[in-house]
């Protein structure tokens, strides 16, 4: 029997949870990665080497690896002393193997041969893009990193995203899209993970052609300044604008409530759970799926992982998610 | 059939030529590698990370690979800016492997584990030792890497060659060399790579119990002011007197002339052949097997290698040295 292709587009953690559920099952699966990320590790690796980024394609490859959990760790292990300091090792294994190779994404299928990955990572584009954000003021926020820390986004308005230079997307991406059986869209940061996706040539039109369902994993937190406020209805009809038509089937909408004591550590950062709003509003041109997604299990975040103060505490579960995915095809 | 079981004792580029020729035999192969390495990559890993030196074990692991050619182009690969610049890849794998497990030893199984090693790299001891060297007139050299760039140790005269802290072998060290058949010695910098093993507590001794046959390979050239006017007896009657037994059974000489317009070369920096002067001499106390184990490839080292003014062009070839070693078992 022929198994079942799944597609996911994302980047970041959100990606990361998400394969490490879908990878259990017997499926074809693709990790559409995007390749806009400039901040920490990955952006002193693109300034210094001239390398692209490779965080999420790290994150996406150790979610994918079955090989021992040593390995897992060693991927993900930050450096804290030194002219190291800071940098994941895979970072640096995957710029290496760039070098080496020649190319991103060559390198990118070497470490995935190391790693044992069960599935396929690919970079949405192997060209190399900076992404930026045009605001209604005029003033133009440049990279991933300035973008995800200006927390006026909202106040100010945005005008547009956009990458440049213009990114064709790579042909292994729109093939593995218009062969799929199933497009999962997020969770993931909005504007830094998930969109950025969508500004690569040719991504929105293969999911249009495609035949393959199409989901989107909400979000379970708006990110103050940038999606505050948003309710269910917001985040989609963004990805289906920037699709360029209403091709989300399903979206799968967390309806279990974290702790009241999480909510309010959450709230007092001005961090307000998504709500599904759907009774007030229109009609949805989806059907919303909604389910317990919820992780129970409060994180412990290592003490050598730099951003481990940023980290979601409020987060999905990778099994619950994959078991309402699989239902879908 | 048992496998011959060989064991190296040796470090830096000397093990790399050695096991890269002795790895093509069906033979039990352990590499025993000197772990006062302190110059480079290495020593800026030694000091930032407080890791043990890698350099040298690396260069004994790739030889030892049997994975593609990238994996092992990727081993050796040197960054050329940034903060990485100067580290190979190889170098900072193994560091990260010894921080994730908590242990060298450990690491470097992993690390060759990746790398499909056939055979055995154990780190001469698990100690984190540093290298010194006493001179006639009270100085003291403090590490590999100024020991190796001193030019005036035969001028002033060498007192005493010590590690501190006092380290005893790795008992998988002792093992090995108790149970080989053949324990094959250098080549390698005698100062350096070699001498360094037979400082570590245990190993002399584990040398004179085993039933091993064993062989010294002689370096080809000189080192200016460390062995200038070196003979084939004065590196074996060093090594002899070290081990605390005339223990070496066999010396392998090499009688090919390189050309010579590369010995001009050489003599212009004041480094000359090693001779054998058995002829002038009392009998030695091992036989010495003059055969060509000369190297006619003239090597062409990468740009991004920093060390390749310091490597050498007059070369052992790992296949004509290896054919003859194992006669001898």
């Amino acid at each position: 029997m022929c198994k079942k292709k799944v597609v996911t587009i994302g980047g970041g953690t959100g990606s990361f949870m998400l394969l490490s559920g879908l990878k259990e099952y017997p499926i074809d699966l693709s990790a559409i990665v995007s390749m806009a990320d400039d901040g920490g590790s990955t952006g002193v690796l693109r300034d210094e080497l001239g390398v692209l980024p490779p965080g999420d394609v790290r994150q996406c490859l150790v979610a994918l690896s079955e090989s021992p959990q040593t390995l897992r760790d060693l991927m993900n292990y930050r450096f804290e002393r030194g002219g190291l300091k800071g940098h994941s090792f895979g970072n640096i294994f995957l710029s290496a193997f760039e070098k080496v190779t020649g190319s991103f994404d060559k390198g990118v299928k070497e470490v995935g041969r190391v790693l044992k990955i069960r599935g396929e990572v690919i970079p949405v584009t192997a060209l190399d893009v900076n992404l930026y954000m045009e605001l209604k003021d005029g003033s133009i926020l440049q990279g991933e990193d300035e973008i995800n820390k200006c927390a006026r986004l909202q106040k100010i308005g945005i005008l547009k995203n956009y990458l440049r230079p213009h990114a064709k997307a790579s042909k292994r991406a729109i093939r593995k899209i218009l062969e799929a059986d199933l497009v999962v869209i997020g969770p993931g940061n909005h504007y830094c993970s998930i969109i950025p996706n969508f500004l690569v040539g040719g991504i929105s039109r293969a999911i249009i052609r495609s035949r393959a369902r199409v989901v989107y994993n909400c979000n379970l937190v708006n990110k103050k300044g940038h999606t505050s406020g948003y309710s269910l209805g917001d985040y989609a009809s963004d990805i289906n604008h920037i699709i360029g038509q209403d091709r989300i089937d399903y979206v799968i909408f967390n309806n279990r409530k974290p702790s009241q004591k999480l909510i309010e550590k959450y709230n007092r950062k001005r961090e307000m759970l998504v709500e599904n709003c759907s009774s007030k509003n229109k009609k949805y041109p989806y059907r919303v799926i909604e389910a317990n997604v919820l992780s129970n299990v409060t994180p412990k975040y290592s003490k050598s992982d730099v951003l481990a103060g940023q980290r979601a505490f409020i987060r999905h579960d990778s099994q619950k998610l994959a078991r309402v995915l699989m239902k879908l095809i």
